[in-house]
């Protein structure tokens, strides 16, 4: 396993253990059934960014799947540690609760204590003033289970969707179920359509991104039109930008959809305006903080 | 970790391991992203029934999912090491295999080496000889994905349907999927119409049984017509009899299905029948290899 150049911190069940020997039981059933559910939070200028929408959702996933959490205090502190064993200053913290270890059996035989995992992970920072890289993505039919707006780790369509769109030449996927557009394997995605932004509404087949909630209040904010309504590939198609968020990416602008080239430039006006207000307003939620 | 009255053994990576510290790497893929395909044998007379089929089965897994396996032969041995190690005489082996360990990200950033788990399990030793122990079963909706007929470790949809059944007083779940019965969360069903036996046909949502196909040659055997034919719930409630199959029960009858119930005696005769058979061929296939 490749470790080189990046300084990384674990906590596990509020342990402090080196990354090379981190590891968790066999019959950890996170391992053996994906009763897991996970965050990934970004840091700024050693903050992490909205961790009380990030904890929220772990929360509704937990509950979601009956799956008990640690007290936020504990994950709170835990997170901090890691963030601080690490040094990050810009970075992320992967967190990661499973129900617990018990002999395989799909209804657990026993009361279980959940494993805690919080992997910190300094990485180099001036990643937000980096230009915006465009991506090409591909749309493929959304094979996933029906309760996507649940963070867990059972992942494995989603892996594979981005393994087909890479296969087929792409740098990822957006998932297509009943002829409408949901969201790519790790991301959400906008288009922008006369002047406005459009986006798939959040139901039970889309995972609602932290960051697609911080794209709203900055368009809001710059008076752009929001529709989150559902999105046909014609109706992709036919939008003037396109871009994808996540907590770790912020935003990357789609050069080509299925094939079709945005024109230039990349990102477009209205991405752009986006991408700059929502720096700002990174900046000023984790600066405020410091 | 209750570990009580059973004799375990490890094998990862083809090292042996002590039970109670048998683990593996928190980035491991099967942990984060379910990148992870498994089987369960049983053992008779210290010998696994149908290995080769189970072992195929594994092999079509893995190559679904794009993920490399040791060669069938480590398999093979490791599987009888650690049978070995635990004194299986009746027992079950799991064998587990995940891509491997890698720095988190959805597409691994190098060339991976599996983990391959290996536990062993003695029981005891009298198994087949109990009494049928009826269960009884509650249809739930289907909100697993789209492979279900790939054996992956994302099983927490499996997970969640029984405990929904449990929560509802039934002991399994059967899912439904666009108006049809599939499956229980770990186990194929049959139903007894007119004498034959009626089961859901091995599509893309079915995860296909070693023990349905033994099952199929038994019927087959006894000249009861088999007919694999979508069953809507109403086919099933107009059944005579109804059971589960599966590696480690090999068949329980159905006593109750949505809250009605099938006549006595339960195990009926043809289920009885076909029970009678089942262990004559695991009489027969695994006394004959040892």
């Amino acid at each position: 396993m490749s470790t080189e150049g990046v300084r990384r911190a674990v906590i596990i069940n509020g342990h402090e253990t080196a990354y090379e020997s981190a590891s968790t039981h066999i019959e950890d059933r996170g391992y053996q059934f994906g009763e897991s559910v996970y965050e990934v939070l970004a840091f700024y200028s050693g903050t992490p960014l909205r961790l009380s929408e990030h904890l929220s959702r772990l929360s509704r996933s937990a509950v979601a799947i009956g799956l008990e959490l640690p007290s936020s205090e504990s994950l709170i502190r835990d997170i901090a540690r890691a963030a601080g064993m690490a040094d990050i200053v810009t970075g992320s913290v992967y967190i990661q609760v499973t129900s617990g270890v018990s002999p395989r059996a799909h209804i657990a035989q026993e009361k279980l204590s959940p494993t805690v995992t919080i992997i910190a992970q300094a990485t180099p920072p001036d990643r937000t003033g980096l230009p915006l890289v465009p991506i090409t993505c591909v749309t493929v039919p959304d094979e996933r289970w029906a309760r996507c707006n649940i963070k867990t780790t059972n992942l494995l369509p989603n892996v594979l969707a981005r393994k087909t769109a890479i296969q087929r030449g792409y740098d990822d996927a957006l998932f297509v179920r009943d002829g409408l557009i949901l969201e790519g394997p790790s991301n959400n995605v906008f288009f922008v359509r006369n002047g406005g932004l459009l986006t798939p509404p959040a139901n039970n087949f889309i995972l609602e991104g932290i960051t697609r909630a911080a794209i709203i209040e900055v368009a809001r904010k710059l008076r752009l039109e929001v529709r989150q309504e559902p999105v046909t590939p014609e109706a992709a198609y036919g939008s003037q930008e396109a871009f994808i968020t996540s907590t770790i990416m912020n935003i990357r602008p789609i050069s080509v959809i299925d094939g079709q080239r945005y024109p230039s430039p990349i990102p477009g006006p209205v991405t752009d305006a986006v991408y700059e207000n929502l720096l700002r307003l990174i900046d000023d939620e984790t600066n405020a903080k410091t």
